[in-house]
């Protein structure tokens, strides 16, 4: 048996041309067009091509899109800052800043004084505490979010099922686990969530319906830690080293695509699975920052 | 083999005393005094026991407490005033709004309205995301709190345990959840959450060293539910019929206490387990929202 691919590209390209679609809409009837905003601090490469894929991506959809560069040596006050002016900016809806910023700036700190309403990233603890209580009118985490929207469109139900997420981070383990255990359309599943300090992960991994793999750590996921016909969401995304490959190196997730989908019914992979959802959905939530703006329902 | 008792009334009148004297402490080194004030609309009976024995309390700990009645007509602009001026008396500490207000009343806009620095039943978004989160320098709520100060008090630590929540509610299985599964000391558990979508939760209890039952169902995990040596704890209170009784009814847990007894290594009893907890950590987060106004580290 081999398990059927999600494909996440083709399914964050989906959605991103109903945001393309809604965006028109709101222009059209409201003349208001979302705007996004992303503040980076000093020069992390890996920080500069996100950002820059960001920018592309809401040009694409129609978007405004803001850029605020700042030296690796700003200060927590300078970023506070442009954070306020970015508050105060009634033509940005969202706003994010990259992580990692330096160490002398407490990213928590950054992440509180950011507007709720224009937390498109859903870092801000009360966006946090509305997505655990079950409150999902506003915004919702990019990446968990994405997980759910690619279970849903391929058709897979969590209700009832026995979902194991492995990793317990605030930005994916956390909140996909958060998200599955409501009490709602598309979730309702009996999580359990482990991490470096559970014993036995396999014995977990190998009870799961829906496994979700977001630990970090590349290829953790062997063939035999999967129970036959389970559906397996690989959220890592790690580089190895692979003699084989032109660059000598290779993209990898947390799980062994070639023996896992050997036994899964489902399977993302990597890349081209979760990771472009995470910006398709960060797409819809500033979207929806927009229609919050203008008091109107969010889609 | 029979289960030592975890004596909620002991540890919480232990709690109680320590709680006393950091109150007692505050007023002499500060001049301060912990306030309480609870709005109670309509007059439901059990509500009103409940804000009685909290008056009650606050008053043997030496805080302020101030109850503020207002008719079950009240409309909700009235609730919403009374949380206005309350949180702007700098004498009151802590706010909270007795459940379940009547009908008409949106309790989540009350909650809401609450100054998070005053929400010590730590139901605002806020705060709940802070607790998601990890960042414990704030409040915590009650009963999920008190459920971790049992354990920690009993010398049980879940790091590296299995625990299982029966219920999935926002007051207590949710955050029970949220506070097993954080990196921390007295956490650090693999965390199961099971719930009436659940196909077989007799299966998943089996597999549990530390069961927290939530479901507010009357007796609802027997004996043949709970593995040898387990932790059981026992977040049930039912009123149920009982021709033996002096009044024709009793109160019980979730849980059978005389079977489960029989196999666990600890068990909390009905009354006397959790209950009396959730009542002093309430106290404790009012402590620490007068902590907190005077910008001292919270204890």
């Amino acid at each position: 048996m081999a398990a059927q691919i999600i494909d996440g590209k083709a399914i964050s390209e989906q959605v991103n041309r109903e945001t393309a679609v809604l965006a028109a809409e709101l222009m059209q009837k409201h003349g208001a067009r979302p705007g996004i905003a992303v503040i980076l601090v000093g020069d992390d490469p890996a920080s500069r091509v996100y950002v820059n894929s960001k920018e592309k991506k809401a040009a694409e959809l129609g978007f405004r899109s803001d850029k605020v560069v700042l030296a690796a040596t700003a200060t927590q006050a300078e970023v506070l800052a442009e954070v306020a002016r970015l508050n105060r900016d009634p033509g940005i809806h969202g706003i994010l800043v990259q992580s990692p910023p330096p160490k002398h700036i407490d990213e928590r700190v950054i992440i509180e004084a950011l507007d709720p309403r224009k937390d498109v990233d859903c870092f801000h603890p009360y966006n946090v505490g509305k997505m655990l209580i079950g409150d999902q009118d506003g915004f919702l985490p990019c990446t968990p979010w994405g997980v759910m929207v690619l279970l849903e469109r391929s058709g897979i139900s969590p209700a009832g099922k026995h979902a194991v997420i492995i990793g317990r981070s605030n930005i994916v383990g956390k909140p996909i686990a958060a998200l599955l255990m409501q009490k709602a359309k598309g979730a309702d599943a009996t999580v359990t969530i482990c991490h470096s300090r559970t014993p036995d992960i396999a014995a977990f991994c190998r009870q799961a319906d829906i496994l979700v793999a977001a630990i970090g750590k590349p290829e953790f996921v062997k063939g035999d830690m999967v129970k036959p016909g389970a559906v397996v969401i690989d959220v890592g995304i790690n580089r190895i080293a692979d003699p084989a490959a032109r660059n000598g190196s290779r993209l990898c997730g947390d799980v062994v695509f070639r023996e896992v989908a050997e036994k899964a019914s489902w399977i993302t992979p990597v890349p081209g699975g979760v990771g472009p959802m995470t910006i398709a959905m960060l797409m819809r939530n500033t979207l929806r920052a927009c229609q919050m703006s203008l008091n109107l329902p969010v889609v």
